[in-house]
């Protein structure tokens, strides 16, 4: 019988022990968090068939560990996971910058580390946002170790399939974290720095928020998600990119100020661009 | 009989014809476009009596005309529409820049102008997009005249509340821009340099659209909409606080290469006063 353990019963790990248990009824999960609280929603859902915290946990009798919590508790305990776990098991994450993460992973010999990251997130967070359709139809991006004798790699794919992607996708960790920083970390650093924005709005911030349309709800809602930030301050690429969307965004409110009429034609070529994007369907909890 | 005209039958035109036409079946609407063919779908889908271009309407029939165009079209049409109403009718917009369009509205006195501005909206375009529920449950910011005798306001609150909105809120012109500078103008011109920064990415861009999940698509969402950069462009609160936004980020940046603890800690404030937030449903086209 296979056994999993999945660290980090929040929106994440959680979704991940619910769409196993549905898919992989066979498969024994047990789930470790810190916080009594998660350990117990996810046991009464159904989701693990234990609960335990990470010192109690049997990480020696688990043929895959899934570490799924904040980014930079996840560096920094993947070591010691590794340590416990039994040799030649898979580790795995689902963290969402896999440089520096990848990196800690090849430099134990214990187990075999493939790094993971599913394409998939709300705004909420905890195993109470937890579904079973979470990574339904997503995109899994995976960082396969150098060697992979036992076939790691493919049991990690197709433990994501079974969760419920529609595909998966083999790439470089440096890749990986340039292609996040355009997708994801740029899009949460902006979408938080609105919301500073509005907050420190003094008068105008109340009325902003009667005011407050689709639009910002949208816009802002990646900034309601506090664990991408942590993804993003591994990332290499952040600081400067940060820097370099916020020296676009001046050049277009001076160009708003000084050439309305050109700014408004370069803002209409974006909106027929982004339309054009083929972008993921609205993920909708079942 | 009352009649309508509305100037404009894209989304928001469109699908304020949609919904009178529900609420109000004895209302008489005239819909007006440049475009035959946006006058012909409307027409079909019976949102519209009859359809003109602006020069052919008998505007001097209608009781209320509301502009329903791009703000800086509606900007320039204006008096001229005015103009060729009868005395007394009431005008009314749609633009979600209040100040410069209030302004031209205040200088004629043929027709009462009652500036108005519904929070809804989403990232497509034209009378297909259109639906009779768009308003449903959304604020409508109205801008009052100085005198009205007539009840000019009273009137354009109960047609937008026959639309579908959940409440009308009163608001100076200067204020209303102010907010939504925070509450849309901001979260746009931050959503269209997330795309462009994707579009940039040389290399990565590709990667970047097959990694970009629901947090990019939810983003910019809004830099979809071409017609917010209108409204932003008369704005003229927004130039120096799209400045200021951009100086937010650049320093949001420094903070995670230099102090990434620090930063974690005000994303983290920053999700949790994003997640208190009140902000309105998404909307579902019925």
């Amino acid at each position: 019988m296979e056994r999993i353990a999945i660290v980090g019963l929040g929106l994440i790990g959680g979704s991940l022990s619910l769409s196993l248990r549905r898919s992989r009824p066979q498969t024994r999960i047990l789930g470790v968090d810190v916080d009594p609280r998660a350990r117990e929603q996810a046991l009464e859902a159904g989701a693990i068939d234990a609960g335990a915290t990470l010192d109690d946990a049997a990480l020696d009798t688990c043929d895959i560990v899934v570490l799924c919590t904040p980014a930079q508790p996840l560096l920094e305990m993947l070591p010691r996971v590794a340590e416990r776990m039994k040799a030649g098991a898979i580790l795995t994450d689902v963290c969402g910058a896999k440089e520096r993460i990848c990196e800690a992973g090849a430099k134990q010999r214990r187990v075999v580390f493939v790094g993971a990251h599913p394409m998939a997130g709300t705004e909420f967070r905890g195993f109470g946002a937890a579904s079973a359709t979470l990574f339904n139809g997503c995109t899994v991006a995976i960082c396969a170790p150098a060697t992979d004798e036992r076939g790691a790699t493919a049991q990690v794919k197709s433990m994501w399939t079974a969760a419920g992607a529609a595909k998966t996708l083999d790439v470089d960790p440096a890749r990986h974290d340039r292609a996040v920083t355009f997708a994801s970390h740029l899009p949460y650093l902006a979408a938080a720095s609105v919301v500073d924005s509005l907050l420190a709005a003094g008068d105008a911030a109340a009325l902003a928020r009667d005011l407050a349309a689709g639009g910002f709800r949208d816009t802002t809602r990646l900034a309601g998600d506090g664990t991408v930030g942590g993804a993003a301050a591994l990332n290499r690429f952040i600081p400067d990119e940060a820097r370099a969307l916020s020296q676009r965004l001046r050049a277009l409110a001076d160009e708003i100020e000084r050439d309305p009429v050109r700014a408004l034609e370069r803002l209409g070529d974006l909106a027929d661009e982004r339309r054009r994007m083929r972008l993921p369907p609205v993920h909708r909890p079942s």
